[in-house]
């Protein structure tokens, strides 16, 4: 890259800087000149923020989500309704459903869907402490009513939900999954037929 | 962004990582994510790089090129012809052109070019440290015989560089310029008449 013409500092942190998604050997060059021209209100900064977050950042040991405190923020909030657990394949799922600001429910991150395909088993996703943490809010004062398995609508998430609904059929808590359809502001003509089947067979009166 | 449901360390990482050229919003969560889960092999050996390039990362006070020592990398090399600058815009065109592994000449970085709609005058890009350089050279007994002026082919940067082939032609100085016509591998479908027009004068014989 540049190695023989800068330090081999700068050559680091572009090689480094290459390896976040998003971002290839062209711009990651191009981010590193970034960072260098602006040295105090980004190189800084940014290296400092991710010395704390490498130092802090910890994995909830409830329900799996990242924050600097275990239990996370989220688990500790009395607001939210414990009775309702929204199931996620991962963190960024469980921001893209905060960002919406649709429930006040708790969640459990499993941190990847069953896929046999790449040797993901059962043992190897935080099913074992979903039903742990159902059955011991049972065997105490707060029961969990409903899991909601908010996996995403590919065919390993779907496997997945199916596999933890049989999981949870004999817990008797009530399982239920996110609706398909056509997305809000969706054309019909770029939509699968797999979502228009959906969406025609659970069409709904206006 | 994830501010209520993750610590004040995650939002305030992602943040600064929005601000990188290439990402936006949402690249800058997927990536504070992956660097989260690559703790130990990305996150914390990139947040030290940044450290390390914040505290020893230096501008060469001979061309303009950064490097973490002073005067940098090329400007030491004795195997460099100091009698040739390849005068560029930014340390960025420095590296496209040590890339290519061209011609192991010296550089001078004028760190912008003119530019009259944006206030940028002489006084600010390095013309006044290109004229010192090259009159202490002939000073001294190593005189810079030839001055290319490698900026972008763009108005702002053909104006610059007609303004320092200028004030270089009293020096003695020869002066030159990259050759216009069609890239190599470049469809002529694709290129404006410009270029065209450059590519048919400047014909050479087979």
């Amino acid at each position: 890259m540049a190695s023989h013409v800068a330090g081999p500092e700068i050559e680091r942190l572009v090689q480094l800087l290459a390896r976040l998604p998003g971002l290839g050997p062209r711009s990651a060059r191009r981010a590193a000149l970034h960072l260098i021209k602006k040295r105090e209100e980004l190189l800084g900064p940014l290296g400092e923020a991710m010395q704390i977050a490498y130092q802090r950042i910890l994995t909830c040991s409830v329900c799996g989500n990242i924050d600097t405190i275990d239990p996370c923020t989220i688990c500790r909030d009395a607001r939210r309704d414990p009775s309702i657990l929204l199931v996620v394949e991962t963190v960024s799922d469980l921001w893209a459903l905060e960002r919406a600001r649709l429930m006040p429910a708790r969640y459990h991150v499993l941190g990847g869907v069953l896929s046999p395909l790449d040797g993901v088993g059962p043992d190897d996703i935080n099913i074992a402490k979903l039903l742990d943490r159902i059955r011991e809010a049972q065997a105490g004062e707060r029961t969990v009513r409903e899991a909601i398995l908010a996996v995403n609508a590919t065919v390993d998430g779907q496997t997945t939900a199916h596999y933890i609904a049989d999981l949870l059929a004999p817990l008797g808590v009530k399982t239920t999954r996110l609706a398909h359809g056509v997305p809000v502001g969706g054309e019909l003509d770029y939509l699968d037929e797999g979502t228009l089947a959906a969406a025609l067979e659970r069409r709904t009166a206006f």
